[in-house]
């Protein structure tokens, strides 16, 4: 038994919410064994009555049978647990949870206290329509690919995409620096593509270079991308991190499309992990993603039209201050889906195609019908 | 169709293996679509018969029925593709494949061109053993706990253990820089007395503070732990990045501690994800922990025998010239089960036990039977 402890807390929680699967009558005493786990993870009858056992140690809050061999614990922590920071927040939240079999994260709600300290979605949709001068419609999107191509190759592309009036022209998220289209000629090359087209067109087209990079060269590419001029970041959150998606939303003022790749280990399971909407949404966007990228429902990735509109809804409603992001499904999209998913979604959605748009001869012309397409 | 494209690539391959799950029938489509997923990610029909189409997009080298509903895949990547780079290695390996449907990535090997990349363990087992003047014998670690308390009584905590003859001494993975115990307050009594218990003993404990931090910290962080002395590091890379991982062994003259919080999701389902013995083990070692922490088989997280010798088996087997690295099962570890753990893992392989050591009344009469119990 360890010596009785005090502490000041603000009482502020965050409150998760976690499916447990498996036989209903263990159910009580892992909800137990989770909140202890994500806390303090030191045997409970060692810790006297006192400060960390009521304050530190995770709350269980409710726990119901939802379903044959699935209850749901709702778990808070004080907030002061996670020391306000994203990294330590992950861990409070899904640490080693992640490592205990059948439990899986499906809700998370945040006091205003911690909110606070998130700037979150730099541009946000409102920012994205100005930037666009898009006041109502979806925004479009595409990527540069494939990988194996030359800068100058990239570059011509992203000429006449931009030409045909597409708004977010990125990288495929293959590229990194490989010698193939070293990252600092792709990016000086594709930057000044998209320029000279929006000079000769007027437009506003902007083209986001993947920032994804050892960890001691995140900061210079970053500056590479700064002086190439570039209009907008793409960043692989799975390898780089989510707190470096924040630091950048945070410090640089370009919008920034959050990729999956990597992420997908977390929602592939139904028993297990972090709900899609959760990661793809709450996560990606109060991380400070402007755009959240995601499979969408009918490509060749299985998301659920369910999955797709919770991740959609996640990133819209209310989150303390921070601002909406726009849902960017994409992944095996095509130009005959266009209808359909602005329906599914509404105008609040940024449409992700790539390989498609190579199919005819002209990819100014398949670009502009993309644009016709949504006017 | 997008014009022809000649490249120079060097013909090393990565060989991944990965276990389709599902109807056998498709199986061959979905390895087609894997090879191309991980690299091209662009409509196979659209590209020539070039060299992105002989030379960029992946191989299937082999494809296998073996089982009912289980298939294996052995697809091979041109190492080009991955820049020689950590974080795009992972993008080939398990970027966009993470989002498809009943996938695993069970088995890696790197041709030596990639490999030479990399330091790898800078002490790997080799090392720690001279470090701690331990020639055979397993090494001892333990845990700085529970959230809560000050960094006067961590550090009371850790001079007890130092005393009891304990090797590692790590901050708990939840201790980050909570008010309750700010980093620099906390590290800087910590290894302050671990430092006096040395003195006192003539004997080589080190203190691992947990380096989970913003990105936008880590750097400071270090420099702080750096400052006052610590004998080691512990790492979160489910948090903080397999790369900034890779980074610390390559330029840090510390040994380090990779603990698994946040990875859990990667290895929860047994039909998607990355396999234990991957991830826990080989990519761990490749970003160069000198140490692995996994859960234990027979604790709280269900990890079977199997797949912790699995893991074991990773970190020391052949892999280019990487040291190797030690196996660190813990995660509800008693001191009852010492003997059966030697048994099973043999003599390299570091001990963690966390709260039992708090059992009774002495941390250090406890620490030193700890210690007596693998003499």
């Amino acid at each position: 038994m360890i010596e009785p402890t005090t502490l000041s807390v603000s009482g502020d929680r965050i409150v998760a919410t976690y499916e447990l699967h498996g036989d209903p009558a263990t159910a009580r005493s892992r909800a137990d064994a989770l909140r202890v786990e994500q806390t303090i993870e030191f045997p409970a009858d060692l810790v006297p009555d006192d400060d960390i056992q009521r304050e530190v140690v995770g709350r269980v809050e409710s726990l119901d049978e939802v379903g044959p061999e699935v209850a749901r614990a709702v778990v808070s922590y004080a907030v002061e647990t996670t020391g306000f920071e994203l990294p330590q927040l992950l861990n409070v939240l899904w640490g080693n949870s992640s490592i205990l079999p059948g439990i899986r994260l499906v809700d998370v709600s945040f006091p205003d206290s911690l909110l606070a300290r998130f700037s979150g979605p730099r541009f946000g949709i409102a920012g994205l329509r100005t930037l666009f001068d898009a006041p109502s419609r979806p925004l479009l999107a595409t990527a540069l690919k494939p990988m194996g191509l030359s800068p100058e190759r990239f570059a011509d592309q992203a000429y006449r995409l931009a030409l045909g009036g597409l708004d977010l022209i990125k990288d495929d998220h293959s590229l990194a620096d490989q010698e193939f289209a070293p990252f600092r000629e792709r990016v000086e090359a594709c930057a000044t593509a998209v320029r000279r087209a929006n000079e000769e067109t007027g437009g506003q087209s902007v083209y986001l270079p993947s920032l994804n990079a050892p960890y001691d060269q995140l900061d210079a590419r970053l500056d590479v991308a700064l002086e190439a001029g570039v209009g907008g970041l793409l960043v692989l959150p799975g390898l780089t991190g989510l707190d470096h998606l924040r630091h950048l939303a945070a410090t640089v003022d370009l919008p920034i499309m959050g990729h999956p790749a990597f992420l997908g280990s977390f929602s592939a399971s139904p028993t297990s992990g972090i709900a899609h909407d959760v990661i793809y949404g709450t996560l990606m966007r109060l991380a400070g993603a402007d755009m959240s990228i995601y499979p969408n429902y009918g490509g060749r990735f299985s998301f659920s039209t369910d999955e797709c509109h919770a991740i959609a809804d996640r990133l819209v409603a209310p989150l303390g201050g921070l601002a909406p992001a726009f849902p960017s499904p994409g992944g095996g999209m095509t130009m005959a889906r266009v209808p359909e998913i602005v329906e599914f979604y509404g105008p609040d959605v940024t449409l992700l195609i790539g390989g498609d748009l190579h199919r005819g001869d002209d990819l100014t012309r398949t670009a502009a019908a993309f644009r016709a397409a949504i006017s």
